[in-house]
């Protein structure tokens, strides 16, 4: 529960950001509207988001670093930045944007829980994400400003593989205990 | 001493950004300027640092992470620059910047010390010091480019935020062994 | 090996980002490019990386934290997220970049090995390093768009210092046992 509503929150706040800044827009008609959302975009955030982290809790691979519940509040934060970061560099050179946020994602996953299980769950939501963001966009969903890969924009594997790689390891530290001891 | 020092240079370093971004412009003639600053601001955030650091050790309630002196550095760096990014994001939609430089700042208290009694100052802080700025601006003292909430720009509490959760820390962290043990 | 390695790749994708938002042009003809950087440019990191690890080896000075192979991809991920950040604020008044670069650089230091020696050595780095492209542009190399600090820009000294901090403690977080027990 407290994951699904986390990534539902995220993705409002950072769809809110991408929306403003002019980065996607949503092009059906007729669709209620959360603060500047369509309805069906935080849900699906907020499954995926359930889904990588049950495959992280089901693949049982070791974490490299145990992580509290102080620190979903650190990586939720730092995934929402890296969402926000993505709105005020979409006009750069695609060079820049790509390599800055795919610099802070790697940052957010070997600081998060630099693991192999965590890695192949981050991998996987940065080909997953974008590939059903491309077909939301055939769809004619939705549509981005830039939109140099496939019809999304050339940075959006590194937001995913960022926001994968701490949902990944959601589940163990939502369920860690609440009384962490002060750490020296 | 130290911690009066170190609110009052992360003030003159922040403001210079500001006033060079041209995101605030001092109002008040004649009055003595260092670096790009009016005297009386570094003055100001120093007073107020020094008295967040002092609720924050009079209140008494427990840190949930031991900080030392090396920390100190971290989180004042960390804090300045929050505070050269508002600068950089003042042009961007409210949106972005709000969630972008929020998310900065709730990551900063949560890796600081993601305590009750630092989020509660830090909360204080992001409400007393936009107030006291709402009022210097009314008076005609200084005035912000973008003055969407009430004069001041909108990103203006989180930044408060992030710097007031540092400041409830300072007192024990400065006070901290200087021989800190390595850590593994 | 792994140490060159690691500054050849972060040069290249740094520099492609400074070319490709024309922070930095190289003025050479005919000179074999990889990426977008000629060829001498990451081998010149490389070695100067290497010479900094060697020298924090050497200098055999105590370092603060004990950092491992994990906390090498998060150091490396920081300085070419620094490195693009560069890139991104270019166009900025000097104050800003400067500024919020420095922070950067200050916060990476002292997160990754907040000793006196990882800061000699980023300060020799801060100085040396721009002294040699300062060089490289009066050859006729190279040229910076923002070209204020004897040729090249302002912010660079800033890049220098950051990279440096973690390239003196390289040598030691390489060879650290690639079984790191997990940290609480």
């Amino acid at each position: 529960m407290t994951i699904a509503a986390l990534g539902f929150a995220v993705a409002l706040a950072g769809d809110a950001c991408h929306v403003a800044a002019g980065v996607t827009r949503y092009e059906w008609d007729g669709v209620p509207v959360i603060w500047r959302s369509q309805v069906w975009f935080p849900f699906l955030v907020a499954g995926a988001v359930l889904l990588a982290a049950w495959s992280g809790r089901r693949a049982g691979l070791p974490a490299a670093r145990v992580r509290t519940r102080a620190d979903v509040v650190t990586g939720a934060a730092l995934v929402l930045a890296l969402y926000a970061l993505t709105a005020v560099v979409d006009g750069e050179p695609a060079t820049v944007s790509v390599v800055l946020c795919g610099a802070v994602a790697c940052a957010i996953w070997s600081w998060w829980d630099p693991s192999a299980g965590a890695f192949a769950i981050a991998l996987s939501a940065a080909v997953l994400g974008p590939v059903v963001e491309i077909v939301l966009v055939e769809l004619g969903a939705a549509s981005y400003a830039d939109d140099a890969l496939f019809g999304v924009a050339p940075w959006l594997p590194c937001l995913y593989f960022g926001a994968g790689a701490v949902a990944s390891g959601l589940w163990a530290a939502v369920s860690a205990s609440r009384s962490s001891r002060p750490v020296r």
